[in-house]
């Protein structure tokens, strides 16, 4: 009896690990989010059980508290499950309590980490987190806790110099972006990526004062990733080289 | 012309991606860091030249300067260039000068994300850098600026709930651990790992007050990463898990 948490990654298939493939390849049962690309469920073996639990980002209608009892049926039940989750299942991915949850029912527990969204989105999209000269540190937070409240940690991430990322957090972007407007920050460049790695990726970018209005025109929506800082300025220059490359070739 | 930025993740080979595998086999030339596991140059093609750059996270002997325009040389004369860096390129990797530079002088660019060991090294040793009711935010900090000083951004970190995480701080513990006391975190729990992901990972658990001796008497060093927060202390439940699963198996 075991489970193994496993990242999927931001979307584009490639981008599961190695070790994330073998699991899957061993798996008695896979249980998959809403955000896991399908073509992930073809390393399975023949015969091999796969459960959609559904959980979108923005959707808490299949419960925390109805999927962790099924891993553990599954797991009695199967042998090997594979818990296969969007991004990383440890950063604000509640894989920790799946963990938990199994270990203390007797099942032994693996973590396999997955490209987490926060950067390798915004990487993807042409935008480090960190570049010297412009962000020495990056702030990764969600807009959506557990009490429904804006983190207290984002006003401190809005005097720092860190750039900030901002997960789950398009249904408070206005709220989001007064934060760093109450701290002087109106020209602070912002960028705004939908469906990131993936072929229908969109990208927005603005600043503070204006990304709310941008976001408005293009229709952009969730689940997307807000980077706040000097660094989604850097997008341009992955603009101007696509615009060479299409020049030149 | 083309230079591919691949991240090799934390140590273990497979903890590379699929899309970054394939990204060597395609490779005419492989510039690779110390870092970097050897078993990932056993995916080249036959014939593919592999150059050691060296440059190991604390030793700043092997330039930038001189990297750089080695890429551009082996693009032109080759033509697929993959960089292959330790962790992911663009989290303090200064891959993004790397591709700028390439871009630059007309070759085409291209990122492939690595794990971060920044938040898969934690996750590998039980910790998860975010978890419901201890932490609902991260902060990743580099020990090592341009300047020599540590990042005024560590301040408002410490002031905040966040799990602060330091990559390339060793040389500075004492005074990072001074930051969170000044803070009245005395307490807070904090976790160094060493050599994450593989056999030889090394962990040592503590407190801001404690954790300068600990480190001291164990021996534990560089290149390693540095979590302080209230998940540290959830590596006491991976350590009870692997007593049990010894017990009962």
């Amino acid at each position: 009896m075991k489970l193994t948490l496993v990242g999927a990654g931001p979307g584009d298939p490639d981008l599961i690990t190695l070790k994330g493939v073998k699991a899957l390849q061993q798996a008695d049962v896979v249980m998959y989010d809403a955000l896991v690309h399908p073509d992930l469920l073809e390393y399975c073996k023949p015969g091999a059980l796969k459960v959609y639990v559904g959980k979108r980002l923005n959707e808490y209608s299949c419960t925390q508290e109805e999927i962790n009892p099924l891993i553990v049926h599954y797991a009695r039940q199967y042998g090997n499950v594979v818990r296969l989750k969007g991004g990383d299942s440890f950063v604000f991915g509640r894989g920790y309590e799946e963990l938990e949850y199994a270990r203390q029912h007797g099942i032994d527990i693996e973590v396999i980490p997955g490209l987490s969204s926060s950067y390798a989105v915004p990487a993807l999209a042409g935008i480090p987190l960190t570049t010297r000269g412009l962000s020495e540190s990056f702030w990764v937070v969600t807009g959506t806790t557990k009490t429904g409240q804006l983190s207290q940690d984002l006003h401190l991430a809005a005097q720092s110099t860190a750039t900030v990322v901002v997960l789950m957090g398009m249904h408070k972007l206005a709220e989001i972006m007064a934060v760093f407007g109450a701290n002087g920050k109106d020209d602070l460049p912002v960028a705004i990526i939908q469906n990131g790695s993936l072929a229908d990726e969109q990208v927005v970018t603005g600043t503070v004062s204006t990304v709310v209005d941008l976001v408005a025109q293009t229709g952009i929506s969730s689940p997307a990733i807000i980077v706040v800082g000097e660094v989604a300025r850097l997008r341009e220059s992955r603009l101007a080289a696509l615009q060479q490359s299409i020049t030149t070739h």
